[in-house]
């Protein structure tokens, strides 16, 4: 058995105590944990100190380090969503359906934890934290793989987690850390199917396309988002430029920010020029050829470009001659994401909403809102954009599966 | 475009429309494929009497044989199962959650279908129809994939149900045969991420292997079931005996019948004598050392044995010590399908039921009962054997995904 079976193997142990926790037992680890964070908060700066002098020194970006940065403050945050997700509902043991099939032959379905789940993710500590509580918290056993640059900070935290773990009769393996941040041993836990029931990539689109494309364990994709506003011939313009400005502006990193902004012909004019000069230069604009009739653009939008999530402040801009034009587009080029519409009228909201396939679609309202907070689900480990098991947030009951247990009194098949 | 992605662009045009119809549409081109295949069933026998001699001429098995043959009664027997699927509940549209998130701002989580459904199954013909029906009832585009021995009769099926198809208003597309059986367009076809949305394999556990491994599609993986009948220390042994029995024997080729029998060591001697002496000879045994001792056995049990799904009339036989004992080998050589004891004592029912990992754990009842129509969820594409998106069997419901409508009026994020 080598390095990373070793892993799997202690992972599936720690599996079989985990699912029959009592949700006061993982509330009680999981608040021993949300402690542990803040007694630990000198050890783990002193740690992180460790990886923010490589990543200097390895002439990471300026984003990159303060991503991968932890401070008291951010510690006392992270602490914090420990303590939210304490607070939330416990999934495990729902019965979702069930019934008498047959005289004494009783059925019920009820809802388990996935098992163990692998999380594939890049240099970013509050990451670490997040995915193992709400795992432990739907009775699930995590192996985490983060980033070879947060290494130092990722050895301190998973430590601190099982220490918390082993001190409230869980076993510390519910957490385990991949500490070898090769490739070859990331691409041997892509292939795990005995160990690890699932995979979540979290993070850019070539980390999740290379887990898409290597693992045999099933997988959650999640995080790309290349979203749309559409504004409809019969917007209401200040709105449809409020909104426009708020999905853009407001915190383009995310992938719940829009990348492309279609317009009806009817409303181009008003619309772009309200943007062009709300904007005044804040966003790059890459626009097609009618657009560049309407307001200056860095310069004519590419193929490429509509298939590009900037994750930045450029946004590709596109004039439409009806709403059927502006579906075909997002379909074609989305990630099925979050999409959105504004408009006055029933029948294109209607027809948007029917039409648009993607995991969300808003009428009249930002892309910004898609998060498991606000769809009620809690905190979340990510967006999924495919349709397989579960589409949108990842709160903790998207974590979940479920079993059919049968109580007979001797039944046989005829 | 090659072939393949081009059969993959045009499933995914026939999706938009196929997703929008109403219940009473799909109902109405289902019952034109039913009479549709009563209309052609002398047409249906004639392309399949080409892959019968075929077969034939290629040494094929008698099993094998026997399942890609049609009769006229068999004909009849699958056009009165794709009435069933008729007279079952459509599920999509169903509003399965949602609510007023803020001011104005509502949520609503709607079942939708899951897009296009590829699968990939072995030359029998029933599953053809099958398949098709179910994807289409719950709006999804097919991409079948059959084996290339029931080539001339997966044609003629397709294309009866494709007519019927357009003459009832559906692209004749919503159902697509993959006439290229070679394994070079099934490989293309597990890579096609842009038109596929999900893949599923049924067929024998090769079959299902080579699937999970090439595909980079997510993919349902079905069918293998290694199932288990542990008779505890307690059992009613006339139970035991009636239970083992109808699991073994009443359909050895199935997926949900069982494949190893554990006894406590308390309740062997009697379970064992009694299944020798019913069997007589049906069934081939083999056993561990204890049960050699007890009664007379093929060979001893190997654990190549334990880890195999005979599909045959052969038992592997094991004596076992304790409870703890039974559920880790369950656990270890299992493939998560049905797996049941037998018992009187009832805290090792409730062991047994939660610590077992399977989609359906049985108390005093036999394994054969996992499918959908038991179930309740009518027909079944397959059964599940993997946690991710649905466990145990597939019925409509599990060929669906959702999504997230958000209406708004002017909300942005702050």
């Amino acid at each position: 058995m080598n390095y990373i079976e070793e892993l799997g193997a202690r992972a599936k142990a720690a599996e079989a105590t985990i699912r029959s926790m009592t949700t006061e037992e993982k509330n009680t680890a999981l608040e021993a944990i949300a402690e542990a964070l803040i007694a630990n908060a000198s050890l783990i700066i002193t740690e992180n100190e460790k990886d923010l002098v490589n990543a200097e020194k390895n002439g990471m970006t300026k984003a990159f380090i303060d991503r991968l940065t932890l401070t008291r403050e951010r510690i006392e945050k992270i602490s914090e969503s420990v303590m939210e997700v304490v607070a939330h509902t416990d999934p495990i043991g729902e019965i979702m359906g069930g019934g008498q099939v047959r005289d004494g032959f009783n059925l019920v379905k009820k809802r388990v934890p996935l098992g163990v789940i692998g999380v594939i993710f890049e240099s970013r500590p509050n990451v670490t934290v997040d995915a193992a509580v709400l795992c432990l918290k739907s009775g699930n056993v995590c192996v985490l793989r983060g980033g070879k640059d947060a290494i130092n900070t990722n050895k301190c935290l998973s430590e601190i987690m099982r220490d918390a773990l082993l001190l409230n009769a869980l076993p510390a393996d519910c957490v385990i850390l991949v500490e070898d941040t090769s490739r070859e041993v990331a691409a041997e836990m892509m292939k795990m199917n005995e160990y690890i029931d699932v995979l979540i990539p979290r993070g850019g689109a070539g980390l999740i396309r290379s887990v898409v494309e290597s693992s045999t364990v099933p997988v959650i994709q999640t995080g790309e988002g290349n979203c749309h506003l559409y504004v409809d011939g019969t917007a209401d313009i200040a709105m449809a430029v409020k909104i426009a400005d708020n999905a853009k502006t407001q915190r383009p990193s995310v992938c719940n920010s829009i990348e492309t902004l279609l317009v009806h012909k009817d409303a181009a004019e008003e619309t772009l020029r309200a943007l062009h000069e709300l904007w005044n230069g804040l966003v790059t604009i890459y626009g097609d050829k009618k657009t560049a009739e309407i307001i200056p653009v860095e310069r004519l939008a590419t193929e490429e470009d509509f298939y590009t999530e900037f994750n930045d402040y450029i946004i590709s801009v596109k004039v439409v001659k009806n709403i059927d034009e502006a579906i075909a587009h997002v379909n074609k080029y989305g990630t099925r994401h979050s999409e959105c519409i504004i408009t006055q009228n029933y029948e294109h909201a209607r027809q948007f909403q029917q039409e648009v396939d993607a995991a969300a679609v808003y009428v009249n309202a930002s892309t910004r809102f898609s998060d498991g907070n606000v769809f009620g689900l809690g905190a979340e480990i990510g967006i999924s954009n495919q349709k397989l098991h579960a589409r949108g947030p990842l709160g903790l009951r998207e974590l979940t599966s479920y079993k059919y247990l049968i109580y007979g009194n001797g039944q046989i098949r005829t």
